[in-house]
């Protein structure tokens, strides 16, 4: 009997997916569940199990020798908690404990879902073959994760990569987290769509009046949509060129819904990262989209999983 | 015989100093010359042969068993060149090669002095003990380094932990090297006295003009010099918090003239860490002065040497 797969579980505040995941990034066994993120962190927990009952189920599952968990966060990998912005019902949740009661002995890693959308690029998408990479989620939030000497750098608490919430402008607008000028504030796709909508932009009929509408109006040339996806992409160079200052980085992939936006992302994140990626040894960097899709959490959770029992053991 | 000494260089733009190195970070030999910075690139590295030959004419000269340099950067550790702003005949100059015609058939290793100055606090200084640090040498500009997973990290090209040019204002003053709101331009020495004297702030006659005159007026409570320091401690608090975020840091130990000025730094440094480091695995971040002193170079340069060394070998 081969021992070659990892359950992978991928929390977030709308669901929660497993899987049966090989070494290569192939799934099997996939499950889907609603997060019930409006109920009880018991309910929640409930539904967690749920789906590992499912992969239990498999008869693959034999050939599971590891759990990895790819959670939104922030998580806390050193004491197995988890604290997700948007499940209310999980502060210092013990998620590696409550999925121990299902997997019984088999080891369990924790990460954030940043890190484990990085460690999926790293095996199968963008960042294949590279030493060092800084992947991006631009979504409603932004997360990331980064690669470093080759390997995953989850960091003690499997928080690495936050590039959400470090400031590009100090004196900047107030964001959640108690900071100002986060990332997050100024190149989400809910930040881009609440600037296209201050400076006026309205969607057409039909049209969507999030991120993705702003970026086809944005396509079409319209100044107020095309300023939206400009200053978001200066943000976003100005985060990824202070990684690459900080940890010399070879490419930033780009993923998450605003990725989607294409070249209306792009093309203003290139020539902005001309202003700021400036220093002889940042200018070679390249951005380019992520590979992966919707299974990233999944396939990540798998690989860093790998990664972190490798170097444990 | 013991091969138990690394004959370190310190090249910066006003000194070239060399010394044996022991595995405690102990000096021997020590000798310093100045660098004619304004001479042609032969005549800079006529001054490195002169201090090498100091070096080899040591009785200890047979314990050497490599080479380790920290030069003030941009440095290129993949093709072994340097091009210091501050040595403008220096420009990708092959200062591997030579110093290999001075040392023969000892290997040779090239860091920033930011990630030198790093290596010696990891070994003898605030960080030692620590699995993951950045540190910063905060003077006429501000330079650094990083400790991750309790390993040097230096990056591909020796750069990493480059944290004078991350901009945390990115609509924010421009800078020399091409961006804008980079930390240096805010937080530096130079910065510092800068924006003091642009409020309106004089020295005393017989007080200091820089830095240091200014930090002696924010102990006495002059608003002006005050808010000067506040700025700077806020630039390198957005800095020193986005770095936590994207790598998680224990600790951030600070070093370089600025430094010196004691509280006037370090009490609005922590009020400002405050507001920047929010995220639940940011917020343990201690800041604490550098131990090493003008002998960080040295002692980095050696120590930095044997972790590139043995991670090579």
């Amino acid at each position: 009997m081969h021992h070659d797969l990892v359950a992978a579980l991928d929390i977030g505040g709308t669901k929660i997916a497993g899987a049966l995941v090989d070494g290569d990034g192939a799934l099997f066994a996939r499950v889907l569940r609603p997060t019930p993120a409006q109920e009880s962190g018991e309910r929640v927990m409930a539904a967690v199990s749920e789906v590992l009952d499912h992969l239990a189920a498999s008869p693959l599952w034999p050939r599971v020798d590891a759990v990895g968990i790819g959670s939104a966060g922030p998580v806390d990998a050193r004491n197995g908690t988890v604290s997700p912005v948007n499940i209310p019902g999980w502060r210092d949740h013990p998620l590696v404990d409550g999925v121990r009661r299902s997997t019984g002995t088999l080891p369990v890693t924790l990460v954030g879902d940043g890190v484990a959308m990085t460690a999926a690029e790293h095996l199968v998408g963008a960042a294949r073959g590279h030493r060092s990479a800084l992947c991006l989620v631009v979504s409603t939030g932004v997360g990331g994760g980064l690669v470093l000497d080759g390997r995953l750098h989850p960091g003690p608490t499997g928080n690495a990569g936050h590039i959400g919430h470090i400031s590009v402008a100090l004196d900047g607008e107030s964001c959640p987290c108690g900071a100002r000028g986060c990332v997050e504030r100024l190149a989400s796709g809910t930040a881009i769509a609440r600037h296209a909508h201050a400076g006026g932009w309205r969607p057409r009929p039909g049209q969507d009046a999030g991120a993705a509408g702003v970026a086809a109006a944005a396509r079409e040339g319209d100044p107020v949509a095309t300023a939206a996806y400009t200053r978001a992409a200066r943000a976003l160079a100005a985060a990824i060129s202070a990684t690459a200052a900080l940890v010399e980085i070879e490419v930033a992939v780009i993923g998450g819904g605003v990725a989607g936006a294409g070249e209306a992302l792009f093309a203003p994140l290139r020539t902005a990262l001309e202003d700021f990626a400036t220093l002889s040894f940042v200018r070679g960097l390249t951005v380019v989209p992520a590979a992966t899709g919707t299974d990233a959490g999944l396939i990540g959770a798998a690989a860093a999983s790998r990664t972190l029992l490798r170097q444990d053991g």
